[in-house]
Order: structure tokens, then sequence, then C-alpha cells
């Protein structure tokens, strides 16, 4: 299982248009191999601030989704409401 | 449910020490009121990039936990080993 996360800061003024935009990630993206998770979540000191969490079964999984049409189709929307780039880790779960 | 995102820098010939110590915290977290989430994850990067991520069903369980006799006594062992200061995300889901 692979988890990432990925830290999206946007414009202040435009929280709700992004978090409409990437809603259109959430159904094509449940229907991909592998997929375990996939959330957003907002920061409570930074509204500005969206947490994406995600889980794959394995790294091979998560490469596919970034190459699905929809991703293709979506992240350059997403990316009109950034002011920067977004902080993204992967990273294997060693402690539970 | 409330969901935290910690990244911790450790020093790099140190790591195995850390986790070592990370591990003490587990058993007497998952016994704490409210607790659905307790892992840490490593970077695929940069492996000196520990990840701890939290669930807990109230903010206030999240801030009885801060409190804990276990977090007083560990987090001060935990803290030597870290190279600058962690990055901490407190945040709620809105998608998924």
């Amino acid at each position: 299982m692979v988890q990432t996360v990925s830290k999206i800061y946007v414009k202040e003024d435009q929280i709700d248009e992004f978090v409409e935009v990437f809603k259109g990630m959430i159904e094509p993206t449940k229907k991909e191999k592998g997929y375990i998770q996939y959330e957003m979540y907002q920061d409570e000191e930074n509204p500005a601030l969206l947490i994406v969490l995600e889980q794959w079964e394995t790294k091979e999984d998560f490469d596919n989704h970034m190459k699905s049409e929809h991703l293709g189709r979506i992240a350059p929307k997403m990316t009109e409401f950034m002011t920067k780039e977004s902080e993204f880790n992967l990273c294997y779960k060693i402690v539970s």
C-alpha cells in the first residue's frame, strides 16, 4: 500500500470553486484499479490550505492514476486556483 | 473526526532509533478515548522524513492526547532526533 499527502494552497477567494472542481475527480478515481482512499481535507488554521490524502494498493496503481484521462483533464483546472506549487509526498507505512 | 498530518525531519543516521522511540507511543495511544488512527509513514524520496497520520473522533480527544502522560514522556526523546521543527496540520474532511 502506498500513501500520498498533497498540500495544495489556493486563492483565498476561490476555495469553494477549487473544491467543486476537485469533486469531479472522486467518482472516476474510485473506479480505478487499486483505489483505497481519495479524500480532501481543509486545514483548521488556514482554510486556503487543502490537503489530499490518497491510498493505493501499489505504486503502479498510483502511477496509472497520474496518467488517467480524468486527472489529465481536471488537474490543469485545479492548477489555476493555486497560489504556489503543491507539496507532494509519497510514503510507505512503517509503524501502525 | 479530525485528521492530523505531521512531517518530522530526523537525523539521517538516527532514523531507526527515532522510529524505535516512536513505537513506544502506539500501545498507550490506542487505549485513549477517541483514537481512530495513529500511524507513521516514511517518505519514498527522503527516508529521513517521517510522516505521522492521526485520526481522532473529536478535537477534544486530540487535545487530551496532546496532554497525555505518554506523549509528555516520549515527545522530548523524539525531539532529540529532529533536524528542524516538525510541520503540523490539523484538518477536517470536506470531500470523500
